[in-house]
């Protein structure tokens, strides 16, 4: 088997986001679909940052969330994905790669600004997030880096990037070259909503092209079109080779051929801003995956990563991850690692 | 007395805060003083930031955090500062906007870039600012609108602003404006290192210029060169017409011709970020002044401001700070209000 420099490489839309705090009034008189990502445009993202709050500013986007958690859990991480050359480009360039993350996507020298997602958090702690793409609209399959791909035991792509019709291709062509070097191919599917603008590409994604799932309650059973939980799980088995499935504080169901686990949420003392959530989940699962974990041990990681993540405000750790983990789940041991 | 528009406006540098962790270890080997705001140039910001870890973006400057804090208290709070027309400067205007801050500054539209303070936070909650002045060095007189000053109840000045020579000149025309309109003119001495660079001046300023003096410990021992807060006290008392010296979790200590208050810290559960607790001290000082409570309430509600705000990362209010007041401290009588 060969050596490799990452243990998971991931691509996605490269985002800043703008966080403030707002009520539920506020989403019903703006029309937002609370909970959901919805994509605007650059006039309406002007229009309704004049009407938010005061907010801060952090980097974001959901597979770049996932990359800095692998990094802060010890695990080497990579991240593709496309900036504009301007203040808001620089400071995702910044954070991620301080993040411990390698991230060397040419960006953008001309078109649109970096992206930024416009993230409303109410105070049940919940998040609904309005995305303009900026920047991300110009990711090609040229952006895509061959070596690092075949060097990633995980390749993980996000549902999102379906949204920009160029970055498609540089989604399929990630997966075709992980393939051909024998590396794995996992995908989130991003959003329930993201689910319907694409769902027969998803299902032919998870039919045919990819090796791990991961998706929470209402993107599966918006996948299969289905109304519970159990439906959506019976829906998936045999689909593709690992799942994960996510329900919040009801923990996780992970299962591959002939096995199924049931993990437990982490404890959280207090719900702060559930962004990044399945992010964080997503980074542990795979990072324990990688390194070589049992399933029902990656899924402890990543229920511990997601914990933290929901007890702050802004999608990305706040401390080391791996200091964490529990005894047994420390410097789980790399020689067993799957290629 | 004239009606007024405003009960505090204040005149600062526009910064927006990069904030993110640090340990004692990284500020020695970056030779930072610690606690301190230190100028940086352009090259400097750029290699400290490429040293920083991830990071988060949140508006700031004293005077504006300052502003904010009197919004957010319900009083009327307009700012005057300087940013450039680019991402940073959109968000810093964004963001004093929204918390209810009357500003309109026309923004630099070339030279510099908007403003930014480096600003590591250590594990004792303790912050040190690096801080790059940018466009605030194109602030000039003409930016002082008479009408704001005139129909304010107090000006607040920043010490920092003796930084920019031209800003400067902004100072004493707004005070020589404001105290023409026979209105109170306050100064923050800002930071011990600030008082160190123009002592002669602040000097000059507190005994002929200002009205209400608001220092911490550290910048009114440096004031005066003595080494001990009640020498400082002695040597402050008759210099101007009141003066809110500030000691941390020790209190305030507040006075005024014939009058000496003790003002104890108020509680906060967990410290996690010092910044702003000056700026919000004098927020909740000035609007008490301003909307006619007694000096020692004037001082709690500076406590209590400065408390919400050193209990989370960032350097303005995260809650309505107008609901963190004891019954007896809401709704003063603006019918006693000073003009």
């Amino acid at each position: 088997m060969a050596d490799t420099r990452y243990d998971v490489a991931t691509i996605g839309n490269a985002i800043v986001d703008i966080i403030s705090r707002a009520d539920d009034k506020f989403l019903q008189n703006q029309g937002l679909a609370k909970g959901a990502m919805t994509l605007i445009d650059a006039d309406r993202a002007s229009a309704l940052y004049r009407e938010a709050g005061p907010a801060i500013e952090a980097s974001g986007g959901s597979a770049a969330n996932t990359a800095a958690g692998v990094a802060s859990l010890g695990g080497r991480a990579a991240f593709i994905g496309k900036v504009a050359d301007d203040q808001f480009g620089g400071l995702f360039r910044h954070d991620i790669r301080a993040a411990g993350v390698a991230f060397d996507t040419p960006q953008a020298v001309d078109g649109p600004p970096t992206a930024r997602s416009l993230i409303f958090v109410t105070p049940d702690a919940q998040r609904t997030m309005q995305t303009y793409l900026g920047a991300c609209l110009s990711l090609t399959p040229a952006d895509v880096k061959p070596e690092t791909i075949k060097q990633s035991k995980v390749v993980y792509l996000e549902g999102y990037l379906w949204d920009p019709p160029q970055a498609k291709e540089a989604f399929l062509q990630a997966a075709r070259i992980a393939h051909g070097a024998g590396r794995k191919v996992a995908l989130t599917l991003s959003d329930s909503f993201c689910v319907e603008r694409h769902r027969a590409s998803f299902r032919d994604l998870v039919e045919n092209h990819i090796d791990i799932l991961i998706a929470n309650e209402m993107e599966i059973c918006s996948l299969w079109q289905v109304q519970s939980f159990d439906a959506a799980l019976q829906a998936t088995r045999g689909k593709c080779e690992v799942a994960a499935l996510t329900r919040s504080e009801k923990g996780a169901v992970i299962f591959a051929d002939g096995e199924l686990h049931v993990v437990d949420a982490a404890r959280v003392d207090k719900v702060v801003d559930t962004t990044g959530a399945g992010d964080l989940f997503a980074a542990g699962f795979l990072y324990g995956y990688a390194v070589g974990c049992s399933l029902f041990d990656a899924g402890r990681i990543g229920a511990i990563a997601a914990a933290e993540v929901i007890s702050h405000i802004g999608p990305r750790p706040q401390v080391r991850l791996a200091d964490l983990l529990p005894a047994d789940l420390r410097s789980p041991a790399r020689q067993v690692a799957r290629s």
